[in-house]
């Protein structure tokens, strides 16, 4: 059989004791994605406040139980920035300062500084045998240390700097190596199902059969904002064995939940519409009521949205309705501005008002389980 | 001196394969800043996959280095929810099958279901010395174990479910039990200020001042999508004492970074700007072009925002500039779509149009870094 060696092993660190006081973690999520695409099974994740000990403990567990070890965050220039200092104690190595790098950290600094803070120095101090990872969008550079833990097997250990612009594109050029150092001789292949309408129960139980039959692949289904994504990446011992795995499972996952799908991978909702109404040739208007302008929003998030979506108008107020959407004050009274009539109204109102072929209008209660109420009208 | 002694320490173990494959982590973030006010140390947080062994040694390894573990998820009632195993061996105990209990989850789940599927009697399993949480949202109750741990000290360990509607109300009503146990003779108050219109790093400085002069309290300093919010701390033998020193902390924040702040405290800068407009019976319409209708949306989020948020107009495209605003095709010629005098033109259209009191527009190139101009006319 065709049967590729068990998933490598990865483990995230997240340091920062905003992590630990209200401040939301999204390099978690980031993060596992990536590893996850790239063959890694994701073995669990540490928030980490910026304290030393805690660190150097935090680091030591996560070697011994994981093949590549990633940690964000604690390599600033201030006092409370510790993971230099807590990785090279872990490993029991020593940090050194690095004249060269030092030079590319402080005329990087000096684009934006008059004077250079001394505390900055820390950041050109690098651990021995690691290799800097350049930092293209800030001061801190990651490291990367590569050696055999106990058991003979290879491990990795990625430092990576807390900003997000900063940490993903470091990460990005990272995981390659990473991928080729750990998941060698194994092809990874993934893809990823997007689906609207369905709740997550039904798909998953429609999705039983194609994880039945696929018993060597891995699976995630996601639920969030009214969205289902189903994840699936196969191994095989060549890239080529594990995309012609993945071709079988994708059509036998669209033969199962394709009804609801709207797209595949990183596409949105909004840019998957958008594809649809540029390739018909049609333009978009909105009326909002309950929503505010969240439709509308969400729709300029869609790359060359202003192509296909003209815009359109928040009704909040009822004499927004009938000022700029011709509404009629007797059919709000009487049928309500919660109603399907109103909702039509609007549509049709917004699509006249912004000059489009498609009018799209949501009226309804806010609040959470309130009626809300879409009508769209082409 | 009324010193109090050293603040109990909190542990998060978040239980879900979901955590390493993409789904966001909310609750560490909501669950951090909870326990903080009620005088915790957060100590730290880990993500388990929902692996019986990963889970076990997971809560081992907290309930070695906390006062209090709250654990979230794996607490359904499917093969792969295994928090109530793990527990009660990480603690050396065993799990009791509850009739009682289950008459209740039973009674519960036959409103939603016609037959009550058997695998939900796993639900019904408490560990020996467990008191249970009832769950009034969801049929997962939580589980609660006080004990001692080997330094003699109290340790807690509260086990609740994954959804966030479940979890929430039964960690709030657990909470004062909590604090009252382990943060005994403790009095804690809080307090937070929001900031707006200032770089976390100027703030960051001017408070500087008022840690040295608090150094008992504890401090975070947060930024996020354009505010800052500090929050504070004190600590003392007594309730009242910690609010005396409270009140000077206040007065000390409220000199170093008062004039950028507007609210303390839980309020969001949506919120109190609908408490002004509504002090001084003003109304509010927008024009907005690249946000989409993102600021409509914000404003909507303020509890009671019908009073003075009447909607506007979301000018995506050029011609609902000049059709539904009023503005100028040619002013837009010669002067651009992001400009201050298009903005202030499609601001008072906006107002008109609305028939509100105040006009806010907003143009410009949506993309990161791209330059809107906000244009407020009153």
């Amino acid at each position: 059989m065709n049967r590729a060696r068990q998933a490598p092993r990865a483990y995230l660190v997240c340091i920062g004791s905003e992590l630990l006081a209200g401040q939301l973690n999204t390099h978690q999520a980031w993060l596992s994605v990536r590893l996850r695409r790239a063959g890694f099974d994701v073995v669990g994740e540490s928030s980490v406040p910026d304290s030393a000990a805690s660190v150097t403990a935090a680091l030591r567990r996560a070697l011994a139980g994981a093949d590549a070890v990633i940690v964000c965050g604690g390599l600033g220039p201030t006092f409370d920035d510790l993971t230099r200092e807590s990785a090279a104690s872990a490993l029991g190595r020593r940090l050194r300062f690095n004249p060269a790098l030092w030079e590319v950290i402080r005329k990087r600094l000096a684009r934006y500084h008059a004077q250079i803070p001394a505390e900055n120095k820390r950041q050109a101090e690098v651990i021995t045998g690691a290799e800097v990872l350049d930092n293209t969008s800030g001061s801190a550079p990651g490291q990367r240390l590569e050696f055999r833990g106990k058991d003979g097997r290879p491990r990795s250990l990625i430092l990576l700097p807390g900003p997000y612009s900063e940490m993903a594109p470091i990460f990005n050029r990272a995981l390659p190596r990473l991928a080729s150092r750990h998941a060698r001789g194994m092809g990874v292949a993934s893809f990823s199902l997007r689906l609207v309408g369905v709740p997550e129960s039904i798909a998953d139980e429609k999705l039983d059969a194609v994880r039945a039959r696929f018993p060597e692949a891995s699976f995630t289904i996601l639920a969030s904002g009214g969205e289902v994504s189903f994840h699936a990446a196969t191994r095989a011992k060549t890239l080529a064995a594990a995309r012609a795995e993945l071709r079988r499972l994708r059509q036998a996952a669209i033969e199962a939940v394709g009804a609801w799908s709207y797209g595949e991978d990183d596409i949105t909702l909004e840019a998957a519409l958008g594809r649809r109404l540029r390739d018909k040739r049609l333009s978009l208007a909105v009326a909002e009521s309950c929503t505010g302008g969240m439709l509308g929003a969400r729709l300029t998030t869609a790359p060359g949205s202003s192509a296909w979506f003209h815009g359109g108008v928040i009704a909040y107020a009822d004499a927004v309705k009938t000022g700029l959407l011709g509404v009629s004050a007797r059919m709000i009274k009487s049928k309500g501005a919660v109603s399907a009539e109103c909702a039509e109204a609007m549509a049709l109102g917004a699509r006249k008002a912004a000059r489009a072929n498609i009018g799209i209008a949501i009226t309804g209660v806010a609040g959470p389980g309130g009626g809300t109420k879409t009508k769209p009208v082409g």
